[in-house]
């Protein structure tokens, strides 16, 4: 199990968000997350408030990743379609969830109830709910898709009731060389060093007159062992370099 | 020209903001820049710095929506790819750019170009060059595909060359109402309205304890009538609210 590659895709459903009035926060959230859970997130997708962009995404998603969660658009209004396009993207149904209708019962008092709020309590007939400690939404999993809401505090505690059912995979440790070198100076040894190292993944990111070394691994030892080399590498360009190591 | 409907997408590419090690700026920058020019982001993707990944990516959302810009990986180094994968995606191959190469001789000297920096210069064969002001990596146009930097300040300096190219659609104006009154109590009214006034693109964000209600439409007096007519539907609904209107 430990070495397990274990795979996340995210759905963000919003036109709030492409159209620039709102900024995203799940994306950082949940990357770092399952990160702490040696899940890779691999892909993200951004798509309006659109039922057949959202059926797309799903389809085309939940087959490529181990799981997918989605963020937005399970509310009581008209522009909330998330449930219903989730449903029909497994060739499901919305039906009534008993337990969803008391939780909603329970929070807004049953006389408060009415049609528009009871719509929050029809979820895929194969769903099943997830906890939500914040608000009476609920969130709801089907199959490998877990269904959150949109705004940041009520995914985040979504995000606590799903973490249980995730399966985590081996987690990739990082670790970081800062160096006042352009990356066009450091990128052939770089490069050789990759091809010396295939089980570390090694990025580099530029910033104001030096560069970011960003080395990862499941292989721990490996991993050190790598970063020590790039550190001699390091020096053999420029003897007079300030390196940070974190 | 000024009705139409112009769209685009946008593709993040890059393994740091996947892990969780940065989080993405672009979006809402390119969101809000191109709302301003009257052109509507429709999606967003974020795939790692793998090839077919990006490939895929391109070619499905290119003939999705007029423009696509894809953001990250044009540097020097070896998990810098965009430039080969958006090649690939059209068919096409990477060629030296003699203006490009001028640029990177003109930046870093021509002593310093080493086969790293000269690799910037290599873009698809059908590709234009994008101004840079900021740094020398060139960014380009190969038909309606902006590949751009995905550092922000780079990736902004580019638009401002991009957007020279755009055509401009019908620029869509948002208006909204913060009210004290939760989602659940507005929803059967403003569905009703959303009903009548097809032509405003209404949506329902709650916050603590209150909903702000953001309406759309590139039809301005029709927006505002039925911001109006909502105002009216409020105070129906409750005699003693805090409305914010702007």
């Amino acid at each position: 199990m430990e070495n397990k590659i274990i795979t996340a895709g995210l759905i963000i459903i919003g036109d709030e968000i492409l159209s620039g009035r709102t900024t995203d926060q799940n994306i950082n959230f949940l990357a770092k997350n399952l990160a702490e859970r040696g899940i890779n997130l691999r892909e993200v997708r951004l798509v309006g408030d659109v039922e057949v962009e959202i059926i797309f995404a799903v389809n085309e998603m939940r087959k490529k990743f181990n799981y997918i969660f989605t963020s937005g658009g399970i509310g009581p209004t008209h522009d909330d379609i998330t449930a219903l396009a989730v449903a029909k993207a497994f060739d499901d149904k919305l039906i009534k969830n008993l337990e969803a209708e008391k939780i909603l019962f329970n929070h807004y008092g049953r006389e408060n109830v009415n049609e528009a709020r009871l719509k929050m309590a029809f979820v895929p007939s194969k769903a099943m709910l997830l906890d939500n400690p914040v608000s009476s939404a609920p969130g709801f999993r089907i199959e490998n898709v877990f269904v959150m809401a949109g705004v940041p505090k009520i995914f985040q505690a979504m995000f606590e009731a799903a973490k249980k059912e995730l399966i985590s995979g081996a987690i990739t440790k990082s670790r970081e060389i800062k160096v006042n070198l352009l990356e066009g100076m450091i990128a052939k040894d770089l490069t050789d060093l990759q091809t010396q190292y295939p089980q570390v993944l090694m990025g580099s990111y530029p910033f104001e007159n030096g560069t970011a070394l960003v080395f990862r691994s499941t292989d721990y030892e490996i991993l050190d062992k790598s970063l020590e080399d790039m550190v001699k590498v390091l020096h053999k360009i420029e003897g007079n370099l300030t390196i940070e190591i974190s």
